[in-house]
This record gives structure tokens, sequence and C-alpha cells, in this order.
């Protein structure tokens, strides 16, 4: 049955990587935009007489970066000890600087710098000299991640990292941020240490069960970790035996990793990692949804300026409001998801299994038998001007009906969507207005916006591009 | 909170006795009724040298009739020991007699002669002697039974049967047939035995739980009545320890019994008995069904020759079988019922949520980690002609959105209603042709049949005339 796919990994592999592993030029770019932040850094902490020390982290410094991401992580690092303001204050001026020009402020446990420079986004974070025992944030914790790795690749686990991440890319699990919910870079390579390679992993994962505990470090011992942490994949972190390095990663996309990774084995092939990238035609979203006969309510909202993963954050909080809200309305819901540009544009996708009910609603009441139920159940019905029918008894109970507040979904989105207790941040948005969208209004929409297209499509039609 | 109902009660109850209780007028025309056939019989069995006794059973005999149940039971008793040929062939002989010009065989445990005489049903009964140990068919016990309500009825309590009984007619559980499933009279007397009177019964039932044992004789001692009968309601028959005299009682009627109950004795009104009796419009069945939206479907076929228990039997059974087959197409079915003239159609009806649904319906999967069910599901549906979309991971499962094969309720009955399973009887009916109902065919069909009309009305508008 199952053929030795080896031969065709391989293939796949060289394939892969000769288009996503950073060229010559890449890395001269790299250097440069690192040489000219550490420089500018350096010349404000001379001018600051300010001790410290700059040191690149993350995927660039740990030569596990694809050339598609371009991203740098500069730490600026103060002797251990410098007290938490001088760090703050200080730090964040040398990250301005460091900066250049044109940086926006970032927050994530502090303050740091992001800046766009040289086709690069370059975080510049300011930080403290910690030592393993005493870490507390995740940014005390980069430069030992970057330690960590370094210490322990060679160029050929480097080379399955990136094909290892394209291939998370490929099917839609890659990153750690809120958006996506998947596996970080760092997880990535924490991978391909406990299984050795981008195939072990592949093969490891194709066995995954319910909840997959790995505890490279082997901090744990006896301990079952599912005690300890909550979360289908659970990677203790090895320089931080309280942190699960693979906490993000939700429900979804340890199925979706699994699901594919044994698709893989058993017909590899380029396309899980390299998906084409059509741009979505809006009559292949009208064809996909008519076909199926399904129902796609959208409400658009005005995207708040707050940090992508704040936002995220508090746009799942709003759509899984909304779910509800339809469901306890009697709407079945058959999907749900958000998109936005982070710019302009929330919306919120809902499909239905309908968008519209009858009249009349089933109240459940009281078994016959209870005295007191029945009474207080018969005052309220009997004449209530929202029955339609009943109250009367079938098998043994009572049961009444009532008129709908409303009996279509849209009206329900107009008439409560703007209640129903979004963040702060997107209520601001939703009190300025927001639109409902059905049928040729998300279309339209579609033609407007490029990414939203394709988030459309993906409701639409949900069959992964890597099942062929 | 609660006045004393009594003086209501009392009112109610002579005025509904004056309606109800046999007229002498009546009374004579059952005696002409009874006298005429006992001659047949005996003249019949002179001739034919049998030796039998006529004697009245049933409330007739008991004096707990009422004026509208026109049913007489007239029993020809042979001697003990009479061999089981002789009863049959001599008895159903003797009964045809009896019966005169006109009458209809028909078959409870064994065969009887049905006759309409002088406005009343007759049925004309051949049975044996039988001493209270004996007892082996329902046939064996009526004449028991007469006697052991005879035994212990004054005029009181005759007059509280008669209400009781108007009362379950009054609220539609009356009648111990399979269409009905409620209260027989027997039940109906025994009630009044044990509770002692009529108000002595509402207020009881008033306190009923979810399941009710009376032995009024003692039978079972400790023994838990619910763990020797399998009913809601159980009344041990005093002449026979092994049955249950309310096993005919469903649930529907048990509840709706303790429910009308607990409403007269807050609420007393001649209404519970005597339910006006308007001619049902179409036109208010239309307005019922369109203000709750409601969607009811009807199928009518020829209805068969069979007795009326043998009948509701197998229209049940085909009604389930309806309303199973709707679920597992995924229609929400709200309500059925079933109607017939017991002479040319049967009407089953089931009132459906919404009678379309959209093409697609979604089909649960393995969840991921279960290999080799994976397996079969993608190989099953990756090139199944009817998936729509898919297969697809959601949460932790694969998904496959196929075709329907029925999209609307009234193409699934067309298709599928002939092969359900019906009993011989109604198959041989099913096969000549049926007709799906819905809309103004349901309302044309009402126009036509007056008692159609009312059943449909019923479940049009479910809330009961005696809930004012």
């Amino acid at each position: 049955m199952s053929r030795s796919p080896n031969a065709a990994i391989a293939e796949i592999k060289s394939m892969v990587l000769a288009k996503v592993t950073p060229t010559e030029e890449d890395y001269t770019s790299a250097r440069r935009v690192i040489d000219e932040v550490a420089c500018r850094v350096a010349a404000e902490a001379e001018a600051r007489n300010l001790r410290v020390r700059v040191e690149v982290e993350g995927s660039v410094a740990k030569d596990t970066w694809i050339s598609t991401d371009r991203d740098i992580d500069i730490f600026i690092i103060f002797p251990e000890g410098t007290p938490k303001e001088v760090i703050t204050e200080g730090g964040l001026a040398l990250a301005k600087a460091g900066g250049g020009g044109s940086w926006t402020l970032g927050y994530a446990e502090h303050a740091y710098v992001e800046a766009y420079i040289g086709g690069f986004t370059v975080d510049i974070v300011p930080a403290s000299e910690v030592s393993a025992g005493r870490l507390v944030t995740a940014v005390d914790r980069t430069p030992l991640h970057t330690r960590f790795i370094t210490e322990r690749f060679d160029e050929r686990m480097r080379d399955d990292v990136r094909i290892l991440k394209q291939f998370m890319k490929g099917i839609g699990v890659y990153g750690a941020e809120l958006k996506i919910g998947g596996f970080s870079g760092y997880l990535c390579e924490l991978l391909i240490l406990q299984y050795g390679s981008f195939e072990g992993t592949i093969a490891a994962a194709s066995g995954w069960g319910e909840r997959t505990a790995l505890d490279y470090m082997g901090h744990y011992k006896d301990l079952p970790l599912g005690e300890v942490f909550d979360s289908p994949l659970i990677m203790v972190d090895p320089i931080d035996r309280r942190r699960n390095a693979a906490a993000a990663v939700t429900r979804q996309a340890y199925a979706t990793f699994i699901a594919a990774s044994r698709r893989f084995l058993r017909a590899p092939a380029a396309e899980f990692l390299l998906p084409e990238q059509g741009a979505t035609e809006p009559s292949e979203i009208e064809l996909a949804l008519s076909r199926r006969g399904a129902t796609v309510l959208g409400i658009e909202v005005g995207c708040p300026r707050v940090p992508s993963d704040i936002l995220w954050g508090e746009v799942y909080r709003s759509l899984g409001k909304v779910a509800k809200l339809l469901g306890e309305h009697d709407f079945t819901v058959r999907d749900s998801a958000a998109w936005s540009d982070e710019d302009e544009a929330v919306v919120f996708l809902l499909e239905l299994e309908s968008a519209e009910l009858r009249e009349g609603r089933v109240h459940a009441g009281p078994k016959v038998w209870f005295a007191e139920e029945t009474e207080a159940f018969l005052a309220k019905y009997e004449r209530d001007t929202r029955v339609l029918d009943g109250p009367y008894v079938k098998g043994d109970r009572w049961y009444v009906e009532l008129k709908r507040k409303y009996t279509d979904a849209a009206g329900l989105m107009e008439g409560e969507f703007g209640r129903i207790g979004h963040s702060k941040d997107l209520m601001a948005e939703v009190s300025k207005g927001f639109r409902v969208l059905s049928g040729r209004g998300l279309i339209d929409l579609a033609r407007r916006k490029e990414g939203f297209a394709e988030a459309l499509l993906r409701m639409a039609r949900k069959r992964p591009p890597w099942l062929r």
C-alpha cells in the first residue's frame, strides 16, 4: 500500500529550499539594516552615557528565516540590575534613535519600537541582561531562545526548519499571533530539535492523538503534562519549564497540522508548501455559495487603531458573541470567521443554515405535574401578547408558541449587533455605524478588497488546497 | 388565593347531568333493543338445542352510560366447560341471529357480531361462563367487571361516573381505543370507586406525579407496581391482578387529564365538559397556520377495510415512520397526527419547522487522529459526485458537505412515502396511489371533509378549548 515517499520528499525539499532560503542579496540587505540600527543606537547610547549591548535575536540571528519573512528583532540589552525606569525611558529613547526617522510604538509585555527599514520590519526592543533562573517576560526569554537554538543547530537542521515553516505557511497554520493561532518560528525549531528533521516531524505529527505533550529537556519526568498545561499541544520551553511554547496553537491548527502531515506522507506534493496563489474571482465565491445553497452574513465595521494581537483578541471575542446571539435566536451557525485589513475595516462573517425563520417559536414549559411551575407558566403566558398559540400540553409538558422578535438574521444583526458587549475599541467603531451585508453586498465588498475575497472564498469553499 | 369551588362544581354537575343522563325514552329504547336481540338469540338457541344465557354487560348494564354513547354489549354465555368449537361456531350463529338482518363481523380476541339496531350499536359476543381464577381474555373479564361495579355502585356514584366520562370526553381523552389512547368507561368507574366521587378524582389527579399506581383491592401490598406495569397510569384490575385497566392511557392523555383537572379545580367551568361544537371554518385554519408561519404537510391515502383498532394501530405505526423519515432527512417535525373517517381516507399530518432545506448538508467524519477512519472517510468522499464541498478539517474533525437527495419535504414524501414499511393493509392502499397535500390542498380537503377540518385545526391551533 504505502510506497516509501523518501525520494519524492527529498525532491520537494530541494525545490522548496531553492525558493525560500534567503539569497546572498537577502543576507546582505539584512546585515546592512542591522548595522544601520546598531550604529544609530550606539551613537545615541554614547550621547546619553548609557552602557548597552546590541544583539540580533530571532530567526535572523538563528539563520532559520525564510526569504519572505522579512522581520528582524534587535535587542538593546542593559546590564543586569539596571533600574526598570532606566530601561523603560532610556531604552525606548535608544530604540527610537535606532528606528531612524519613521517608527511606531508597539506594546507587548512592554514598549518597543517597530520601524520599517530597507524592506524589513525591524522590532527594536529594550531589555535587561537576565539569567535563566529569573525569567519573567517574553522579552527576557528571547535572547535565551536565540542562544539555545544557535548552540544546537547545524546547516541541515536550519534547512529543515525553513521547510517546516513553509509547510506550516502552506497549510495556513504558521504564526503564533492571535489572528492565526498557529505554530511560532521557535516552536518549529523545537519540533525539528525534538524529531531530528522535517520528515521526522511530519511522521510524528501523523501519529499525534487528541493531545500531545513534548518535553525536550525532560523538565517534568513523570508528571502528566496535561495536568500542568491546558492545550492540545504542549511543548515545554527548554529554557523555562513554566512556559508552554505551543500555547498559541488552537485545536483547529493542531488538527490541521496532523491531517495535512498524514496526507503529505501518503501523497507528497509541493502544493502543500507552495499553494497556488491566484487572484480570487468574486464569481468563484458566488458559485461556491450557490451550489451549496449556503447563506453568509457579513457585518462590516471600522477598524480600531490598536496593535494586531489586541485587535484580533477583541475581534474574535465579538465574533463569538455574534455567533452566540444568533444561536440564542435559533439561527444555526455553520461557520464563523473574521477578516480585517488591520487598517480600515473589520468584517465578521457568519455562515447560517438559513437566514430566515418562521414567525413562531416553540417554548417548552414545565412538566404538567409540577404545580407551582405550571401556575407560573400559565400565569405568564395565558394573556401574553407575544403568544401565537398555546399554552398546550404535548407529551407530558406544557408548551407555548411565541412570536419571534426577529425572523431574519440580518434584522437581528441590525437590531442587536450594537449591543453585544464589544470591547471599548470595537464599540467606538460600532457606534460610528456598521453595515450588515449579504449576497450581493458581500460580493461587492470582495470585489473592492482583495484580501477579503480570499477570506470569503475560504468560507464559501472549505476544502483546503492541499487536499487535492 | 384559592376560593372553595364546591358550589360552582355542584352547579356544573347538575347542569351537565341534566344533559347527559339517559332519559326515560333512552332507557325504553335500550330495553326494547335488548329484548329484541335476546328474543332472537333464544329462539335460535332453542332451534339449535343450545343451552345459553343472554346477559347485558358494559355501561348499560351498570347504568353508567351517557345518552350520547349508544353502545350496548350483549353476551351469549355458554355453560362452563363448553368446548371451544361449540362457542366459536354455535355462538357466532346465535350472535348473527341476534343481530337480525344486518350485521358485520368483528374480531377482538375472538369473533363477535356488531349490529346497528334501533339507534344503538350492539355488540353481540359469544362467551363461556368463567370463574375468577381462570380469566384468559377480555371477553372472560367483561361479565365480572359488570358484576364488580354493579355490586358496589349507588345512584350518586353512577352520576359521578357520567360526569367523569363527560369530563374525559370534553378534554378529548375518553376511550381506550387506539385512536384515542385514553380512559375507558370501566377505568372511569374504578377511579370513582378509588376516590369516592368526581370531585375526589379531579382533586387526586391534580396531584398525580410522573407515574401513578392504584390498586383498589390491595392485590400487590408492598411490591412497587411500576416494576410490574410499564405505563404512566396503573390501575390494577380488581378482578384480575395481572391486568392494568389503564394500560391504554398514553402519556399525552395522562398528562392532559392532570393538567385539565388542576385547571378545572382552579376555575371550574361547564366548558370543560361541554366544549363549544361549532363547525370549523377553513379560513380559521388558514389564519391559525399563517400567523404562526407554520407548515403542515398531509399525505392522503385510501382507507383499508379493517377493524378500527387494527386500522389505528397501523396508521400510528406508519405515522411514526413518516416522522422518522423526515427527521433522517433533517426536517424538524414539530407535530404529527393522523385522521381517518374509517371509511374512505386516511390522512397523515406533519407539522414542520420548515418544508425546505438548502442544497448541502454537513456530514461529520472522524476526528483527525483516527488514522484508519480518516483514510476510509477520505477515500469515500474525495471523489464522490454528491460532494459539494470538502472534505475539510473543522475543530478536530473531518467534515464533508453532501448534496441532499431531497431539499423539500413534499418531494421527499413523493419519493419515499411508498417505501417506508407500511402494514400490508395500508401498503395495499398506498400502492393504489397517494396524494401529498400542502397549503391550499389541505384547506380544500378540509372544505370537503368536516371531520378532517377539525383535526387540521387541532394541529394549526393547539391551545385546548378548556384553557380559557
